[in-house]
C-alpha cells in the first residue's frame, strides 16, 4: 500500500491524468490515461507505466458527454483501480497564474476565485482546467488540491521583458507577456545540471516544440524571456496556431474581410501554423514524410522561425551557451533539430549529424563552441512533484 | 534656369515638400517645407537649404482646409517661386507597394488604379499618398510622376523572411510581411560603402530610429528581414505605436474590454509606445530628459525591443559585420545608442563612449570586433533620386 497523487490535465477536448505512487522520496509513475475527442466521439484509455492498455472505453453519446463526463467516469475507473492505494493529493495543471502566482499553490475556494478571475487571459483553457478543482473541493473538501501553473516559471523575468508597450489603462487590465509551458520548462532546466552543469549555471534557451511550441530564455536557471506573450499565440508557429503576427493582421481581418471576433479566433488558434501553411496537416511527421511544396514550405517556415527567436532570445540573455530541444518535435524530429542548429552556426552551434539521427542527448559536435541537448521533458512529473512539495508544506 | 523635381510626402496630418534642382548629375535641395496640423491649426512653412524661413501662413479654418487645401495652397506657393526653373516631375512618397512593386514606377492611369488597390493594407496613409497624384494626373498629364514605394526595398526579402503562419485564403489577400522605411534604408544601404566597404558588402543591421521606427537586416545591400510587418505597427515600439504584440491582445480587447475595431486602430497607432509607457509624451528627447520612473521605463523598453530585434535580424542574417543607426533618434540620442551598444557586446560591439556623445560618424572602439555607425538618412533625396532616374528612363 502507497500513497499516491493524481495530476490532472482538463484541456479544452480532453482530460489526462497520471497517477504516481509515493515510493520514498521518489514519484513512480503507475497509470496514465486520458479521455480523448470530448465533443465527437468520446474515447478513454488507461495504461500502466510499462504503456500497456489496462482499461478502454468509447462513447457515442458525444453531446451529453463532455468534460463532466470524462470525469465522472474517470473517478468510477479509478475508485476501481486503486486498490489499497491511498489517494493523497491532486495536482492540476493550470494554464494562468495570472501576474501574482510564481509557484504552484494550495488550493482553497479564496484561490480558485482568484483563479477563476483571470478565465478572461486564457478562455479557452481556464475553465477546463478549473472545473475539476471546484468538483473536487466540492465533494472532497479534505483533499489536498495543488494548481501548478504554466506561467510561473517566467514570472521571475525582469519588467522589461514582459512589458508591451501599451497604455497604463490597458496594461493595468493584465496585459503583458506571460510566457507558458512553465512546467515543461522547469523540468528540462532542473534536469539540466546533470547533463551539464556549466552550461545550466550560464544562458540557456529551451526550445519546447510541440503542437504547441515556445523558446524560453533561462539565466542560471531562471527565465528571463519568452517567446510566448500574452496568450498561447505568440512567437513560433504551432500545429495550428499562427504564431507571432502583426496586430494591424487582427485589424485588417476585422475592417477589410468583415471576420467577427470568434472566426478571427478560430482561424488564428484552429487553422493557422502548420495546418494552415502547409493546407494538409498540423503534425511535424506527416509534413516531412511530405514531398508537397506546401508542406515543405511549412516546415522551413518552422525552423525559419525558431532560428530568428534564437537570436532575439540570445540577445535577451546576452550570449548562449546551450540549446535544448524537448518536446514532441524537440525530441523526435531530427530533420528539425538539424535545420535548426545548421542555421545558428553564428551563435557557435556545430550539428553532429550522426549523434543527431540517432537522437543522442548531445547533438553537437565535441568541438561545438556551445552545445546542443535533447532533454525529454515530462510536465506530468513536474506537477506530481510540485503537489508532493506543497502537501508536505 | 534649371529643371526642378518635386517631392511630395503626403501624411495623415502633413504634407511635406522638397524642390531639387538638377545639377549636372547632382541632386541640389533648394527649397522644403511642409503643411502641418491640417486637422486643427494648419501652418505651412517654406525654408531654403540653409534652413532660413522663406515663406509661412496659418489658417484658422482647418474644417474647410484639409489636404486639399495644402496641396491647393503648395500648388500656389511653388507658382510664385519657381522663377525661371522648370518643374520636370513629382515623386511621391508611397507608403505600400503591395506585393508587386519592387521598385519605383512612373504613374499612370492604370498604376494607379493597381496603387489604389493596396488602401485596405494601409488605410491610414494610402489614400493620403494617392490623392495628390491623382490631382496632378489630372490637371497635367503630361508631367511625369513617380511612386517611391516604403515598402519596395524589402521585396528582395527570402519567402521564408515575408510569411506568416496563416492559411492560404488569407494569405492570398496579401497578409504578409511587408517591412517600410524602405527609402531610408535604401539611403543608408547606399552610403555604408563609402563609410565601410567591407560591411557593407556583408551583414549589416540598420537601425532606422525616428517617430516611426524599425530595423533591417541587410546582406550585400538586400534586404533579408525586417522588424516590421504587415502593417506599420510591428516590431519595435514607437513613438505612439506599440510595436509586436501577442493578437491574443487585439481578442481581448475586443472580447473582454468591449472595444470596438477603430478604438483599439486608435490605441495602437496613437496611444501606445513611447507615450503609451511614459503616460506623458511620444518624443524621446522629453523622455530621456526626465526623471519620471514611466519616462524611464519608456526609454529602457524602447532599447531592449531594439535589442532583442537586434538578435533576431542577426540569426536572419546568420551574423552581424556593421550595426547602423539612423533616423532622429539614432542620428541624435546618444544615451539610446549607448544602452544599445553596451547589450550588444555579445555580438563583438564594443562602445566608444566619446565618439558615441560627439555622435561621430563611427560610435564603437577601434578595437570593436564589429563597428557601428551613424549614418543620417535622406529619404526625400531619395524620392528625387529614383525620380531622377525613372524619367530618364
Amino acid at each position: 500500500m502507497s500513497d499516491a497523487i493524481l495530476v490532472l490535465n482538463a484541456g479544452s477536448s480532453s482530460v489526462k491524468f497520471s497517477l504516481f505512487l509515493l515510493r520514498g522520496k521518489e514519484l513512480e509513475l503507475w497509470l496514465h490515461g486520458q479521455t480523448e475527442r470530448l465533443s465527437t466521439t468520446p474515447v478513454f484509455t488507461a495504461k500502466d507505466a510499462e504503456g500497456k492498455t489496462v482499461s478502454e472505453r468509447r462513447w457515442d453519446n458525444a453531446e451529453s458527454f463532455g468534460h463532466e463526463g470524462a470525469i465522472a467516469h474517470l473517478v468510477d475507473f479509478l475508485r476501481g483501480s486503486m486498490g489499497s492505494h491511498r489517494l493523497v493529493g491532486i495536482g492540476h495543471r493550470v494554464v494562468h497564474g495570472g501576474p501574482d502566482f510564481s509557484e504552484p499553490v494550495r488550493i482553497t475556494p479564496e484561490v480558485l476565485r482568484r483563479l477563476e478571475a483571470f478565465v478572461p487571459l486564457a478562455p479557452l483553457h481556464q475553465p477546463h482546467n478549473l472545473a475539476p478543482a471546484r468538483r473536487a473541493l466540492e465533494e472532497m473538501p479534505t483533499l489536498p488540491q495543488v494548481a501548478c501553473f504554466d506561467t510561473a516559471f517566467h514570472r521571475a523575468q525582469p519588467e522589461l521583458a514582459q512589458a508591451y508597450a501599451l497604455p497604463e489603462q490597458v496594461t493595468a487590465r493584465g496585459v503583458r507577456r506571460y510566457g507558458f509551458h512553465g512546467l515543461s520548462l522547469e523540468f528540462v532546466a532542473g534536469v539540466l545540471p546533470t547533463v551539464d552543469r556549466k552550461a545550466a549555471a550560464g544562458r540557456v534557451v529551451v526550445a519546447h516544440l510541440g503542437n504547441g511550441a515556445s523558446m524560453c530564455a533561462i539565466s542560471g536557471g531562471r527565465s528571463v524571456a519568452s517567446s510566448m506573450g500574452f496568450s498561447a499565440l505568440d512567437g513560433l508557429p504551432m500545429g495550428t496556431r499562427c504564431g507571432s503576427i502583426d496586430p494591424g493582421v487582427v485589424l485588417y481581418l476585422l475592417n477589410e474581410l468583415r471576420m467577427d471576433p470568434r472566426a478571427i479566433e478560430k482561424l488564428l488558434y484552429e487553422k493557422s501554423g502548420l495546418l494552415g501553411v502547409s493546407g494538409t496537416s498540423s503534425d511535424m511527421r506527416s509534413l516531412l514524410a511530405s514531398d508537397a511544396p506546401r508542406a515543405r514550405f511549412a516546415v522551413e517556415l518552422f525552423a525559419y522561425r525558431v532560428g530568428r527567436e534564437l537570436g532575439s532570445l540570445a540577445a535577451a540573455l546576452g550570449g548562449l551557451d546551450a540549446l535544448v530541444f524537448t518536446g514532441g518535435i524537440g525530441e523526435h524530429a531530427s530533420p528539425i533539430r538539424e535545420r535548426v542548429i545548421q542555421a545558428a552556426a553564428w551563435l557557435g552551434l556545430e550539428l553532429d549529424p550522426v549523434a543527431n539521427a540517432r537522437g543522442d542527448q548531445r547533438v553537437t559536435r565535441a568541438t561545438s563552441r556551445v552545445p546542443a541537448y535533447v532533454i525529454p521533458t515530462d510536465e506530468e512529473l513536474m506537477i506530481a512533484r510540485h503537489t508532493r512539495n506543497v502537501i508536505a508544506g
